[in-house]
């Protein structure tokens, strides 16, 4: 697809590297480390294909490898990754059900998805010494698993409370969710996530609790909150939903998901920070360790990070960067020699990249055919979007509450431009890619997000065909500025 | 209706006053002087009661003191109030037409509305030295009336371009829009607004031009723009839609409307700031006047202002604070000696309170009856709203896209509160109106706003009932934090 460039990571080049470590609307991370591999995937929502796995060697450079979901179970909510005697599984929440996909290599092939018909969401595997395996979900219900981790044994049992914040603390709701499990000197520690997953700037927060047993009596963290946001005025707010992570040197960290001040149009990124065990036994991120800081790298080997950020949409296969809502990508789209091939006649999704910067320019030359018109959007859901199109009849602007008039422009093979600057959107068109028109009309799209709109969804880019007709995209380019 | 207090206006107590004059989605603002006494009406959409009345002695204190429409002709925009010998006018867009109702004296009555079949929006009206009346409409064109007023004579004639401002101003739109007339030493002043009405921070501003005839032509002011927004820094968004007034003293001072920074959920308020005439015969905003600082007051009596904020809702008829959405409170809502009765059977809007402060409490007490539910509610439009509500089931929290599970409530007549700080909306509940207890959800929701979901709206505060049965409401406190 004559992939280019990649996005940056966190990496700032001198031994540090400042949060957030994946950009994007990458939220509940699952993360699992084999040897010095670190594999991470995410919440996924009905994003084909979905399930995306990153890899990296040093948890600040991540590399996407593959998709481990390529077909429409519902919407996909926080999964658990986990390695166990060899083979990779992925235990997530859809349709008011649980899953599990199962892979002998990370990158692939995945299984099919089976249904463990087990109620509740955001699974956690643990295994205890004598080999039993279990899943601890959302409500704080433990749940046997068959040794193969296929099917689940018996009805799920009530073996946990979380720990309760002051009621006049500022949450969306108390949400126990997303129970990570950690083995460690005889102690099960399950980090879990409470406060809600949006809402206010301190909804939202990593807790800890501690057990001999993962029947319980659990025991409550001193140290809790573990990770919160302090107050509106932070930078990272609703953090949370964090799981713990050793290096092969013996040092902890953590990942958890939070939303950028003013940004959640981004959804919520990926962070990491460091962790320390406390003398009595508990752990909480290392003293001095400022979200909105710069922090000192882990060890390990720095890799590829990110998406492709050009994109000739030319020849071979649509590249894992582009995803559609509820269905894959081929549905509506073909690659082809001289450009990706987008039906108008067909209904669907819009083919969708992932955003991740909060000022960005990203573009793409549509050729349209027959009543066809071409689109570059921004696309929260079905219902909430905005975006450029361009068709036999000229250059339009339109939101989806609303249609604009086109501006004339001559030909039918057109380069579209947005530019986002935060939440300030502009739109361009040119037929040459190097002479701009600035279309008239700029939005301010700063409340295109879940707490206006429900979902847990991001703005994204998307690439669209409607009407009568074929729509050829070529050249791709996403800018950050 | 046990009316008790009224919210404060933006005098200082110390010769000076701080904008905004009139909180609240008071948009468009048209004014008239006829002596000693300023009347002021605005956007209403498709509120009822709607273009609202306010009278003021010295342009601070607004009170409102009827209201002109009484039936749904559509969604009712920027409108133009004018006294013209000895008859009051508002001519206002609504249903793709526009429409002109008078009455001789501004509290009413007034007439039925009368279709002057014209299209265009946001009529200004101007009468020549001879006595010839005209509209300008928001294109440029200009269109006889009868000397009646109440119908068009001919065809609209286009008469005049917008001043234009550079290519890379960051605006909604182009949008001339809003003309108004002020003719003054042999000049038409045609005060224009342009750049969009809502979008990005530098969207909509004022502008000037004026001409010796009507027709023009028109010559642009060399001050434009005459009020703008500098930057997203700024205090005051999306600044303009202007209209002169003078004082009888002769001073002269000029409305316009703007969105407060991160609160545009209040919609567009009514702002006032002193004008000057300079030598070359324009005007500018005086020298050294910031909107968000103080200003000096103009001269006149200071008198009541702003809606009541306590209303027992017992007994009488509902007050001109309430309104609802498309049609008339009384078809859902009945006054009565024990309450406020409103049928959850019956379809339509909630009852509308106008909400105008960064932070507030609200609180209001249900009573239900059968299946019914009483809703407290944070309403932008009949797809997206919040709130609390109460049925025998208990108390739970609502969202238009969400529904969450009831907490316990012993009875069935149930004192609700809104506590919105900043759009970080919390709720509680009572049995007495003294203890109170938390829902345990808080929603973040600055997003909730026309930039996001269209239609110019604000988030008002809505009482509500639905399902099987009667609620009787009673007892609403409003009160800024």
């Amino acid at each position: 697809m004559n992939v280019v460039t990649k996005s940056l990571s966190a990496d700032l080049g001198n031994g540090m590297y400042l949060n957030p470590v994946l950009r994007g609307n990458y939220a509940d991370p699952s993360i699992v480390r084999v040897g010095t591999d670190y594999y991470m995937t995410h919440t996924s929502y009905h994003a084909l294909p979905g399930l995306i796995i990153w890899h990296s060697k040093d948890l600040i450079h991540w590399n996407p490898i593959g998709a481990a979901l390529h077909e429409n179970v519902g919407d996909v909510w926080a999964p658990e990754f986990i390695h166990y005697q060899g083979l990779f599984y992925i235990y997530f929440p859809a349709n008011r059900t649980n899953w599990v996909i199962t892979a002998s290599s990370p990158e692939g092939p995945w299984s099919k998805p089976v249904d463990l018909k087990i109620k509740g969401i955001d699974p956690g595997h643990l295994v205890t010494p004598e080999g039993e395996r279990y899943l601890v979900m959302s409500g704080g219900e433990l749940v046997r698993l068959a040794d193969d981790g296929l099917s689940v044994i018996g009805e799920p049992q009530h073996v946990y409370d979380g720990w309760k914040y002051p009621e006049d603390w500022e949450v969306e709701a108390y949400s126990l969710e997303g129970p990570k499990i950690t083995y460690r000197n005889g102690y099960y520690y399950l980090t879990v996530a409470v406060g809600g997953t949006a809402g206010p700037a301190t909804g939202h927060m990593v807790v800890s609790s501690r057990a001999v047993s993962p029947f319980g009596p659990w025991e409550h963290s001193p140290y809790n909150p573990i990770v919160r946001a302090a107050s509106k005025k932070d930078r990272w707010w609703s953090k949370g939903h964090g799981t713990l992570v050793d290096t092969p040197e013996g040092e902890w960290w953590m990942v958890y998901h939070a939303y950028e001040k003013g940004l959640h149009t981004l959804g919520r990124v990926t962070m990491l920070e460091p962790v320390e065990w406390t003398p009595d036994g508990w752990f909480t991120i290392q003293p001095g360790i400022a979200s909105h800081l710069s922090i000192a790298k882990p060890p390990g080997a720095a890799g590829p990070h990110g998406w492709p950020t050009e994109d000739g949409l030319r020849g071979g296969e649509i590249g894992l960067h582009w995803q559609c809502s509820g269905h894959l990508p081929q549905k509506r789209f073909r690659p082809g020699a001289d450009g990706l091939v987008g039906d108008g006649r067909t209904e669907g999704s819009p083919l969708l990249y992932m955003a991740g910067h909060e000022s960005y320019e990203v573009q793409v030359k549509v050729t349209v055919q027959g009543d066809a018109e071409g689109r570059l959007m921004l696309y929260y859901n079905d219902a909430h979007y905005l975006g450029i199109g361009a068709s036999s009849k000229g250059v339009r602007h339109f939101r989806s509450f609303k249609n604009y008039g086109a501006m004339p422009c001559p030909e039918t093979s057109v380069y579209l431009k947005i530019r986002n600057r935060e939440n300030t959107v502009s739109f361009y068109f040119s037929t040459d890619g190097t002479a701009w028109s600035k279309y008239d009309k700029v939005v301010e799209a700063s409340g295109l997000h879940h707490n206006t709109l429900g979902g847990f969804l991001s703005l994204r880019i998307g690439l669209d065909a409607a009407g009568e007709g074929n729509v050829t995209f070529t050249d791709f380019v996403y800018r950050p500025l």
